[in-house]
């Protein structure tokens, strides 16, 4: 495997932890129904970014074309992330926004 | 495949779904915190079922150890959205008690 | 979910469930160095109708950018396995074929 | 996240790096049908340990039943790679048999 991908294998890596992080701490906030925005977008984007982990470590012939998808749901979630204060929220902003980089340096 | 697999195949596909379907609904509904239950329960048992779907196409040779941890799952599932009057939760604990007992049936 | 979205979870049922066939069965034939670009095509297509039924199933913010990846997936699937006289690659070549379609039209 | 999970992330993800590799390179090898057990169980143990390694980021209530599957199916291909004489297969094995007594430990 080539070292910008091993370097985008962390990034994801740290992007799925944060936002799975993320979906299970919004569920124990007081004020769930502001979070179900960010609890939604968490599964998106944790989910996407563990299914491209995957497709880089098999060497998939599709790994640009998902890479792309996967820097566009990490925006999205960045974006909800990045409104609410909570340190998980803003943990995981900051991790989505460093995977759609990579994701977009990679495509 | 037997005919016992193409009938639990169907009975995870329409438990996945209803799982999902309740994840949705349940972010959306007007007191989000009391759904947190089982909006976590939801993930479990739509990602648990989708798995085991995916393992039984493919001739795995773990159908019945999956299909064991899937029953549980869908049982914790069925159990906390029982608790619920929303009719998705309702139809979901429905689909979830169905697909527990084809699981222990299979396994 | 529209009518559109429930025609296009079947269609990719039966896509995972061919080409997950398919894999298993081209594991099992004499020749199977001639089937490894099915093989590895198999997985990444099951791989991709599975993720894109979920995403469908939870109403995801993302279904028209899943379903132009995953129709790209298909076609390759669709030429790969077409080339081959198997009744499990032809099967899967046409399940591909009808499923890139349908994900086109989603999209 | 305790410090013993943390650890076990690691293990599981280097595990499906070792998997998912293995299996992409049985598929360029030259006697391809020796590897298909090979890259059947690849498939099964690269997507078990990612499977779990979700599970464990977003605080799942089942972790320790699907860390049991999961120890089994490592164990499944660490016997089947241990046969072969390919590095990549040798490696796999190891990082097999590591995460499967990870998953034992966690259990």
């Amino acid at each position: 495997m080539n070292s910008q991908y091993q370097d985008l294998l962390n990034v994801l890596h740290d992007c799925a932890l944060s936002c799975n992080h993320c979906f299970d701490a919004c569920l124990g906030e007081e004020n769930v129904e502001m979070m179900s925005g960010c609890i939604r977008l968490d599964r998106e984007c944790a989910d996407m970014c563990s299914y491209l982990e995957q497709a880089i470590m098999r060497n998939s012939p599709f790994i640009s074309q998902l890479a792309i998808v996967c820097a566009e749901i990490c925006e999205a979630c960045a974006e909800e992330c990045g409104k609410h204060n909570h340190d998980h929220c803003q943990r995981c902003a900051e991790a989505c926004k460093k995977c759609s980089e990579a994701c977009r340096a990679a495509a």
